[in-house]
């Protein structure tokens, strides 16, 4: 097995525990600016908020449609597939666990640092995995090729290489040896954009690839990128997707995976029969025809990111890395923990890095926010980057 | 490993799939009396509506709380526990998976027959399993013992002797020889309530147990039957818990286990670290301190269900066992098909019954519905079961 999910305090995890991090700045959630979990911060859409009323007199007392019939083909209609190639899930999560089950049949490949959800699902099957290293710098947001990504120094062909991955890192080649490789793009802390043609590539060195392109939307012409229309043409691969970022409806938990009917219908039949809740089934027909919202989210980005990331680069001490969506990883020359920390005083919270594998105190995820709000927190990493002493680090 | 899971048509399993039904009845599906799905039929509370609509500014939006420290707080104080006690859940049915994840240590002994989804989560790690039948008639509802309950002419002590019952399994016994038993109180489809005493004999038996309890609260004075007051000197105990029958609510989902703080936590690091929305943990604090509608719920119980099952038996037939819950189950002397086809003519769906291990077409589940409704149901019944010819069974 590659190297362990390291273990935290809560609060260092996932951002976006807006409830605890309230308490413990003892001030009411609204007055947190939460810039530590990537969602939209100016959500939910109105059609989301029209349609979650409607579907209170109706969605809450039955069981959800077993089959989600109506939700699978409104999510088919948007993606141009049919219905069988769509499984949803009770947000992106849920789907991990079950793409875990499946991987669990061979060694997995993460690249990292990484989303920690996946290392969860794994460790829930037992399954072997291999950790994959990334580079910590790169010099645009993308597309990029994620084997040359990798750290130097490393066996970089090991994308394309599955036996030589499994070899070096010492252990068995997976249950049957084959390889299951774990894509997200954008890459979840760093934002690096994959392209298309480069990921293509690495479909046909491995058994099942599980690309999470749940950032995806939210990046302008990022839809150039996904891998969705490679989907008939090659059954080892998933791609799971999320409406809880781009429609800011976290709470509500609604994500889906498309991929090989066959391989679907498994994961359908491992698990309990209603894991998507029937408010959220009732509404994603209504959000997956908001054209508007999604236009208003591509600007939004298009114009705040990289304003944002020059003003970051312009402060002391502090490196923003490219970035293609609506998050950034920033370096420090020291440690950053003081300023999150000051921020946090000022009721401004940042990701702490600390979990991701391969990252530490000297890193911190910022999400994008609103124009105000992003200079609000510029200003303050400013003055915090200014007061800091030499010996903080 | 037991008898296989059969696999039906999607309508015949789990009842209240109440679009397909009315689709197939070509009708909207408020005109479908559904007493295939065991909900109160009188809901959700207003309590609910409003709790509903004060959660949809706050926790759609947010990540929820990833400890569910309210939540967990509010279920914790309804049945006298402290809040590492419990786990809520995405549903009774998400929790089934974990519990089938710790039962897949032992073999499990599963109750003949039964609800679905235990085999279908034990099969999902591959966990092997003994079936128990039941007798398939009994004279009160309740408080049973489930070992004399048992099928005569089958080892009856199974229950009490685990070792004589992955013998006669004639298969392994488990993965490290022990046993794990899964009880439904009252249990279903045989709506039979399991007394305390008895059950408690049990604990001693077995690696693990679990009961789950999700039509306890509806039974009039079921509390003084559940085993929630034996947790704390119980460590193999898990009892869970479902608020979607109570509340009417199955749209929304929300279940919980209660046990052992190691083992609940060793559930919550398997799984995603969202499964529960938003709306559904914001709810659930008032719902739990809505006795006003617990005592309507058990008055409508207590009021309905005693006459209905005396019309049933006054009808040619047919036989409504004694029942302790909102559901009976109803024997025929002939095959009961053509009577479940000619009352979803009239638009009101009973739950077939063949899915069950044990059960065939002689055999329907009725969900007690509202006064007027029951009485219609057994007037349509008394009609069909007159003019279905001699031939039909």
């Amino acid at each position: 097995m590659g190297q362990p999910l390291e273990r935290f305090d809560e609060a260092v995890r996932h951002g976006g525990n807006l409830q605890q991090l309230a308490a413990r700045l003892d001030c009411h959630p609204g007055q947190v600016l939460d810039a530590s979990a990537s969602l939209v911060p100016f959500g939910p859409p109105p059609s989301l908020r029209r349609a979650l009323h409607r579907a209170l007199g109706s969605a809450v007392f039955p069981y959800p449609d077993r089959g989600y019939l109506a939700l699978r083909q409104a999510i088919a209609q948007h993606h141009g597939l049919d219905a069988e190639q769509v499984l949803p899930g009770n947000g992106a999560a849920e789907l991990f666990t079950w793409a875990a089950r499946d991987a669990a049949a061979w060694r997995s490949l993460l690249p990292v640092p990484g989303f920690l959800d996946y290392p969860r699902a794994l460790a829930c099957w037992d399954a072997p995995f291999t950790t994959l290293p990334l580079r910590l710098h790169w010099s645009v947001p993308g597309p990029l090729d994620p084997v040359s990504a990798l750290a130097p120094g490393l066996p970089r062909r090991w994308l394309e290489d599955p036996q030589g991955a499994a070899a070096a890192a010492g252990g068995s080649h997976g249950r049957s040896g084959g390889t299951a490789l774990w894509i997200t793009n954008p890459h979840n802390p760093t934002s690096q954009l994959w392209g298309r043609t480069p990921l293509q590539r690495l479909l046909r060195h491995h058994d099942l690839v599980i690309v999470d392109e749940a950032f995806l939307p939210l990046v302008p012409n990022g839809e150039a990128h996904s891998l969705i229309p490679l989907l008939p043409a090659h059954p080892n691969l998933v791609v799971i997707r999320s409406l809880t970022k781009q429609f800011a409806m976290a709470g509500l938990r609604l994500g889906y995976a498309l991929g090989d009917p066959a391989r679907l219908q498994r994961w359908q039949g491992w698990r309990d029969p209603w894991p998507v809740n029937g408010l959220a089934a009732a509404v994603a027909p209504t959000l997956l025809a908001d054209q508007r919202w999604q236009r208003r989210v591509h600007r939004w980005v298009a114009r705040e990111l990289s304003p944002l990331q020059q003003q970051l680069n312009a402060l002391a001490g502090i490196t923003a890395l490219p970035s293609a969506a609506n998050y950034l990883l920033l370096r420090g020359e020291r440690s950053l923990l003081p300023l999150r920390l000051g921020l946090e005083r000022q009721r401004i919270v940042l990701r702490d890095c600390r979990s991701f594998v391969g990252l530490d105190e000297h890193w911190l995820r910022l999400a994008l926010c609103r124009g105000g709000e992003n200079r609000r927190i510029v200003r303050a990493m400013g003055q915090l980057l200014g007061t800091i002493p030499a010996t903080a680090g």
